[in-house]
């Protein structure tokens, strides 16, 4: 209700400001028997840190997280997991001229309109700092998946920054090859101009936008809610709460304008079994294309879940810019100094991986595909005789 | 959590399939005290319904709406608004030979993959159809604004089919022209080519995708939560449900990929107090421009929020195509015949508009803005002394 | 959000005042491959129905249920249920008075005080005519929960009215006798007796409190969310909501204040398996007693689930009593003629049945004992080749 | 949805348990602009913790909150706040033979059942220590409330331990007194008695039950929505989520089954303006009397909210019991050593009143009496010139 939590079955609810004590997470309805330890989590942080490279912000900020409940001898109990990472970095003082003169295009202003105050160090609970805790959320959901009998794979890669695009690059190269560059663009030619790019605006004191291609594959047929909750409709919510997200396609996308429904419908076709793209046995039906990016009528059909989504440019520069102090209705010269991401797509595509993750666990439990309660065959020691997928003894 | 609710205070709660005995709808969480009628809820159906114009479904459906309770005296009560709309046109034996057998890009596969089963007749569950009770929600939430204190006003136009794009029209000529013509689009002389366009794509028995810009003006500034609630997430969530949308952008949309922060970034200025355009009295701070649509850190600046949706060709052409019946493992040939829209845009106004008005008003309640029990200064007559804004005798 | 939902997965919406055009619900998230039709809904109205007997109320209501939606050849389809049922015997003339001069303990003052007006025909919406809506959706979960792999028995039955209690009475005595007599109790000779006793109140123009023995086996163990939404939470909550509810009771209820741990606790014993009231195979741990009610740490422990809930005296009695008009100040007199039940328990059997099935089935979905999109092994004919339990071909 | 979350508006998500390495509760949807330190929380988590009396468990626990996010100078902020209590005193070991064979009556077989494993220190998640947390949240409710324009007072009191009861006693005195012993019974002679049975049975390495009496004073007329989120719904589903409670009750409660409606009826009488127990004005309406206990159709009159709840006796008993192991299948004797209340409800005062505070915040949320954005006239500097309940400049 409040835009802290995310998830219906799997439950993310997060707390945090980029310059107050620490950020927390709660993952409440992680199934029980998950084996999960802190370095599983650490290694998706470290993904999102800053200071990773010179294309991101140089605030120091090691990202530990510390797992406070939820496991037992190294498996989730499904009771929730708490999760706490502390902020060490943090220099609040130099916002202090941004109190009542909102930097531009920041959140400074309607933060303040909303509530008449805000955590004004950094940009308190409208930074992208916070979606450390959406990572570390993601970490958890990811683990499931990897322990569940679905084979979901969800990676995503930078496919334009300015004017540079990537060529189509196969999702085992984006998988591969994603994290080879610090601007994460699975195309080592295209991360190399991307990158220049992206230096030659921060020596410009300015800044410049991007977007990601993401791709999930192996998510099981007949998954999502009719209408309101469809899969678009959930993933949409997903990557437009992402800061910055200024638009989001699937499939065809914004092109599927221009297309016609002859060219656009696929025939059914028969599975041979041997395809492993899409989730199908010998003998079923399959599409014999995928412009539906894996959703035909908001729920999947077991081909890959792809689409794209834009970042504009990170509003942080160190320009000088005209404000107005509200208190005083004054204009005033306002210079945003600080340590500061000069493209956000390299950073963000961790948390659009995180985001995929939850979202797609999220309509597995309730699709009924993963046990809310507990994984199958999972090896924590302390079972009693239930088994989900037997209710002989019940 | 199934799908067919949609909305936080202002819920929407739907029910019904193309071809089933009736559609229904509950508002729930309407203040008290909003004048409504079902003339108020017809004419907006009127817009959306089949059999319009040559480019809709000739489908002969009245889409006669009966409210069956939560009003007294022509009032709104606070209580539900159960709102039920028979079918009246369906004949569901031309779909029996796709029963087990999809038709290409339909939903037919998925949502038995999903059920094991599904309402065959025309697209079930799944078919735009369906949306008749949103646009009937999107009326209450109309009448909500309209009689609040705030100035709010939603439009959209079609602005894109096939190649043919529409140049800028401004706020006023939308409001004003957008229901010239058939194609719902405000530019006349691009309305007259579009047209063309689609009776070319319905004559070969094909189709064609398309697009439409919305605008929402007057919305109060500080609404919207923050991260996952964000106004963008919640009205990405909104149109992602519609059947058949493919992209969402606000703002500057996909654009903003190759926009550097220096050109995107709006300084403060002074409002002068005669801007119609945005919510402010004089002396405040608004931006400078408004490429960030409306929205900062996901919360409204009282600058007007926009942004465009894309919609795929309708997949429900005349044309001979290959399918799988799952039962027997054969392929086929299916002919969708029937009746059909050659293009989704035109009739997705409505749609739009709807989803605008009850998330902004889902924001306006949850925000404080709009009491969520009863409309201040309403004309109700059973009124106690109790003044929502006035805690003196509480 | 606004008291016009119950459940999670199961969720259940309503709309309808008492002397509106119509009641309806909305039952979604009922898993597909049911079989259901309105004879089964219409057998559990009957059971609340008014006109039933000397005792109700002798409001000419029918009751019929008409589906709307959600059904395909006889099997529920997973996508929401809509049920309508129209008033065929309102007459609001007789509440005109009450319209600013609220009648004593009714809800007229609270519903004004709240909204600023109210539906005054009868009790409007806080009027327990509405319960026929969650007596139609619990009579589809009794079907769901009836067609699945889990043996769940739900009753209840009126165990005391005034100062007459009943003695204890076995579960298969209540389910088999409670509906022999129209008081619902089912030990005959108390029967006898609690009826004597409604009628002498009736004919003094007076009304009688009493309460409700309920009980669930059959409930697989290990249900029930841990702290907020444990078992006995989630019930209290649906016992509470029935109208006139004073008091809720499960296990030893009230009388656990003066019993000693020593006494309470139930040493586990080894079932051998030939236990028809607990869900245990042979050589599972069950308790050596039952004081706990089915429940520990909020969650079932496979013995029967039971309690007590108390009703006041109906509001509505033909005595003249004092009222205030809220529009003039004056002090003024009312009586309330009309139709109006002398004891509420006898009618509410079949709402307290309702309750704790919706909730029941609600947490078997939550727990992935009940797959939320399908049941396993239903007789649909479209199924496609999933099976939720073998994620083989996923 | 699995039980780590409560309430709507006011929402609280908790996490951690009796043995792990901390405690957390995140409030979300807390209005901004209310003055809150760890003070406020602390002194409300000292009258829950251990070790505070001969009569409560010796457990070694300060029970620290450390606030990690949400406030801003000292005022909330509108964003959620992060709260975190660290576990220093566990001792896991001496629960290793309970792993696999369970503990008479406790939530060690059922959660098992339930996930297939668990927290096997202390009660793991199903512990009363993670109350620790609700008190916290009910500490930020309280503050709230004591700031905002409203006069709410919330207070409890132990009224029976075993088969001794307390007199009654005025709200007054409950206010004054019920804090000045150990038992928390607001009669001084009565609280002796209780100590000394307490004493005795814990002597007995025995434990006993008993009960709480609440009363809120001051909750605005009209609030609680109708049916299922009426006001006793939601304190129902708040009471019977605390561990162990086994009944619930509000106005005459169970004994309104012998009462009938002539002498439960309340005639309305006029308000003189002077009654400081009721919320009124001189000249409105208000009953002769509160057997309704404050509700009527589910919503508040303006009367004392008021009711019981009663709490079995601590399971946890040094007494040699018998058990089964689920592995072995043997039987064998458990003697549960440990540091354990001998009876629950005087520590049980604090997390009611929580619940209670909760509860009522929530409801003032969701009805307009307090603005969720934001208390007006807060002294928070940093504000817009928004002002809530003044639309003009929107």
């Amino acid at each position: 209700m409040n835009g802290n939590r995310f998830g219906r079955l799997f439950e993310v609810t997060t707390y945090g400001e980029s310059h107050g004590p620490g950020m927390g997470v709660v993952v409440s309805g992680c199934p029980a028997g998950v084996a999960l330890d802190e370095r599983m989590i650490q290694d998706e942080l470290d993904r999102r840190k800053p200071g990773q490279s010179m294309i991101t912000t140089s605030r120091g900020e090691p990202d530990e997280v510390s797992i406070q409940s939820g496991l037992q001898d190294g498996y989730t109990t499904g009771t929730p997991i708490g999760m706490t990472i502390e902020n060490k970095d943090a220099e609040s003082g130099k916002y202090e001229p941004f109190v009542t003169a909102p930097r531009p295009s920041h959140g400074d202003y309607t933060y303040s309109a909303k509530f008449g105050t805000r955590n004004w160090g950094g940009g308190g609970r409208s930074s992208a700092r916070e979606t450390v805790n959406w990572v570390a959320a993601g970490a958890v959901a990811k683990a499931v998946l990897a322990q569940s009998d679905h084979d979901v794979r969800v990676k995503a890669h930078v496919n334009q920054i300015g004017e540079i695009e990537a060529p189509d690059v196969s999702f085992e190269d984006i998988r591969e090859h994603s994290e080879d560059n610090e601007v994460r663009c699975a195309d080592p030619e295209t991360a190399e101009r991307m990158r220049a790019l992206i230096d030659d605006y921060q020596e410009r004191g300015d800044s410049i936008g991007g977007s990601i291609y993401f791709e999930a594959r192996g998510v099981p047929r007949g998954l999502g809610a009719p209408r309101f909750d469809s899969v678009p409709a959930r993933l949409g919510q997903a990557l437009f709460a992402i800061p910055a997200t200024t638009s989001v396609e699937f499939g065809l996308g914004r092109d599927a304008r221009s297309v016609a429904g002859k060219q656009r419908n696929e025939d059914w076709t028969v599975a041979d079994g041997d395809e492993d793209h899409v989730v199908a046995d010998e003998g079923d039906p399959i599409p014999a294309g995928n412009d539906h990016g894996g959703l035909q009528g908001g729920i999947t059909t077991g081909e890959p879940i792809y689409g794209e989504a834009s970042w504009h440019a990170p509003t942080s520069i160190p320009k000088t810019q005209a404000t107005v102090d509200w208190e005083t209705g004054e204009e005033k010269a306002v210079t945003v100094t600080g340590r500061h991401d000069p493209s956000l797509p390299p950073r963000a595509v961790p948390v659009v991986e995180a985001m995929l993750y939850c979202t797609i666990l999220d309509f597995m439990l309730l699709g009924g595909r993963i046990n809310p309660d507990r994984l199958d065959g999972h090896p924590g020691q302390y079972d009693t005789d239930y088994h989900p997928s037997s209710p002989r003894n019940e």
